[in-house]
């Protein structure tokens, strides 16, 4: 399968909740034969309704399909997927395309990589940036591992469901970028909440520095984004504390195994630990203002 | 006064260094008559050229103005500009306006407000942020405390040196903004490193990296700008590590005083102490990869 396309291609979709349901929309839409499979079926109905097929396991699935896709919680979540007994490389055609979009550990990816071309099978890690915002709107950035040739094959689609879509490298890459991102955002995470509650507490007006602060050296995303949603005390989730806690303690493991140091890193997850432990796990990572106690 | 103009107001600038020469030299371009002093006289000399008239201290400068502004380095110069025996509050005219463009203390701020309050002179303090290349282009942001009158009635020669200018509150309240700006630089400036780092020992190429996450949720002023030169081995100095120490322990001292936590900003600082006592204190703030130790 060298070229993809609605005529010749079929394709599958694992995990369809709030990020997995809007991406496998993207594909449905430019036409595409889809195959669906969730552990909660309901979740899926819509996708179902739209004109994909539901199938009972990853491996049901997979062996349909010519690229099956995957995006689902953990890494446990990914290992049962991927490598169980009714998973996807356990039932993948030789020559097909698996993708896992999880993020998840960069040592898992490259295992399932070695796992699925023992079946001849082509395993890329391409996890995502851009939350459920960014996939309504296919606007996700995309950060690809694995094989060249069988990315370039499946550019098309990543395209259908990503804006910033690029190649890092071989197996385990793509997540290994990932992880540089969740470092990224946890430091800038600190640099918003003490910068906001330093505000505060010197009876400045907080949304007034932000129009001083946040376009200039100090800015950043978060400012721009979540430091409004703190000032109208709003900690609905576009990305969990829960997830970014997984992802974080993946970075931190990596690094030290490395054997390099994330001062900042390590300094983040503490405050998000805490937060977690008071009961916010399931809001969003701009509750971690709380952690600074006066919010 | 009420009304600012060239044909009305004479101004006055202490301190034309990297940054004072190019914000001076906008008012001199504007049309306003400029009485100037600096430390190092010969370093006044180019504005001396382009019309302003040279003055041997800061009082000698201040008698002769309408408006008087002052950017030099650190706190003791600020004391001893508007303070000392040759200050500038020691010669202002009654009714005149005085500006701290220096990144001070927030309570030297409020003293030196007092102490021209008691001359029946208004002291404003009016940092900077944008470096160099704000101050040349005339697109600097600055941050405005004390009385809204006084700001009202000089912002026309503020918007002359800066492309977001914004009224923040009281005497201090420029400051303050300032330490808030500072803090968020902080801990971005670890987002950037250790981001960097872990890319470069996870084998990607990190050039890359920041092509997949600089705009998206990780991004920031410091990725886009600041990252790039690090990897060029880049660190002539946009900011000096030896001035962001300043106010990073300006910062520190503030939050302690009210009771505040900062561990982003603390795991920072002592990153940033760690490169000045290596010697780097005269290089550009990117410099602090080198505390990671494998750059």
């Amino acid at each position: 399968m060298k070229i993809c396309s609605p005529e010749k291609t079929t394709l599958g979709f694992i995990g369809t909740g709030v990020m997995g349901a809007p991406m496998a929309n993207h594909l449905l839409k430019a036409g595409y034969q889809l195959y669906v499979h969730n552990r909660t079926a309901s979740r899926a109905q819509a996708l179902v309704d739209a004109g994909a097929t539901y199938c009972e396991t990853p491996g049901e699935v997979a062996a349909k399909c010519d690229v099956t896709f995957a995006i689902v919680g953990f890494p446990p979540d990914v290992e049962s997927v991927f490598l169980g007994d009714f998973g996807i490389i356990a039932s993948s055609k030789p020559g097909s395309i698996i993708v896992d979009m999880t993020t998840s550990k960069p040592d898992l990816a490259v295992q399932i990589a070695a796992a699925a071309a023992a079946k001849n099978v082509i395993a890329l890690d391409a996890p995502v940036s851009g939350g459920d915002i960014g996939a309504r709107s296919g606007a996700l950035s995309i950060m690809v591992g694995g094989a060249k040739d069988a990315f370039d094959t499946i550019l098309p689609l990543f395209d259908l469901m990503g804006g910033n879509v690029v190649y890092q490298g071989l197996a385990g890459s793509g997540q290994h970028t990932k992880m540089a991102n969740q470092i990224a955002i946890a430091s800038t995470m600190m640099a918003m909440c003490e910068s906001l509650t330093y505000a505060k507490h010197a009876g400045l007006d907080p949304e007034t520095v932000l129009e001083s602060i946040s376009k200039g050296a100090a800015g950043s995303w978060t400012l721009t984004n979540l430091a409004p949603r703190v000032l109208n005390d709003d900690y609905a989730p576009g990305f969990y504390v829960k997830h970014f806690i997984k992802d974080m303690q993946i970075a931190i493991d990596c690094s030290a195994a490395m054997g390099i140091p994330t001062p900042g890193l390590i300094t983040a997850k503490a405050l998000f630990d805490k937060i977690a432990n008071e009961g916010f796990e399931d809001k969003g990572t701009q509750v971690v203002i709380k952690a600074y106690g006066s919010w």
